[in-house]
């Protein structure tokens, strides 16, 4: 009963804004946390970003706030081809994605698209990579694997 | 820093679709969970639902599943006028809502309107009460609030 990504806990919800600085700020408020330091992507060389099979220069702007055992990250795409750009242009601002850790980034992503599930968009940052899976359809939002070398 | 919410813990993602019987199935599959019950809304006598301040007989179809901390809701609303089918009408299948729960439904609900969040829905269930607050502009999501009479 453990599914296709070996987990069904819900580590992040991701939301795509047209102006970070702004939302932070509203979050920050309304939740009474710590304004968090807004952190840029890194750039192609290292992130290696593909989008649809293709590399990307895109970026995005993030920030996160720890609420519960559940991560909201606020996204603030570039205008470079994401996965980010596309959905904020297609749906407009709002929830973009649920992620969920998994181990074996590789045989995780085959196996999914073995189910169906393309890769839309995969990365890497420091420490880990991730991979947004198309599971819209399907689910109504897109399923982010998240791999990190070390485990805490 | 506890917020104007008192709490900043989400504890279920809302997510609005067509078809809760096909979505629940393929949440089902995918994450390797049982397929929920799919429960109904109770009608209008019982859950008082008022939307945008008028009575409403809105019902939805719910189903629920415990990923986490996080419950994740699946909602499928009837055709009267409610958060949910105005929700779905504009902005498509997809998340909804984050909930926290907290104490003094009546309290919060007023702290919030004066910081211009208004109510937009509320309504009630066996055990407690929910509302829906308009955080859209400024949070990207809305915030339901969860009132429980008999905390665990």
């Amino acid at each position: 009963m453990s599914g296709w990504l070996g987990n069904h806990l819900i580590t992040q919800i991701g939301i795509l804004v047209n102006d970070i600085e702004k939302v932070s700020g509203a979050y920050a408020d309304f939740f009474g946390l710590e304004k968090p330091d807004i952190v840029v992507t890194d750039t192609a060389d290292m992130a290696k970003t593909r989008y649809n099979g293709v590399a990307t220069e895109a970026r995005a702007k993030l920030a996160f706030f720890d609420m519960g055992s559940v991560q909201l990250e606020l996204i603030e795409p570039d205008h470079q081809p994401s996965t980010w750009r596309d959905y904020l242009n297609e749906h407009g601002e709002g929830p973009h994605h649920i992620a969920f850790v998994v181990e074996g980034m590789k045989e995780k992503i085959m196996l999914l698209e073995g189910k169906g599930f393309p890769l839309q968009q995969k990365g890497e940052y420091t420490g880990g990579r991730y991979a947004y899976m198309d599971t819209f359809k399907e689910l109504k939002v897109l399923v982010e694997l998240l791999e990190n070398d070390n485990k805490v």
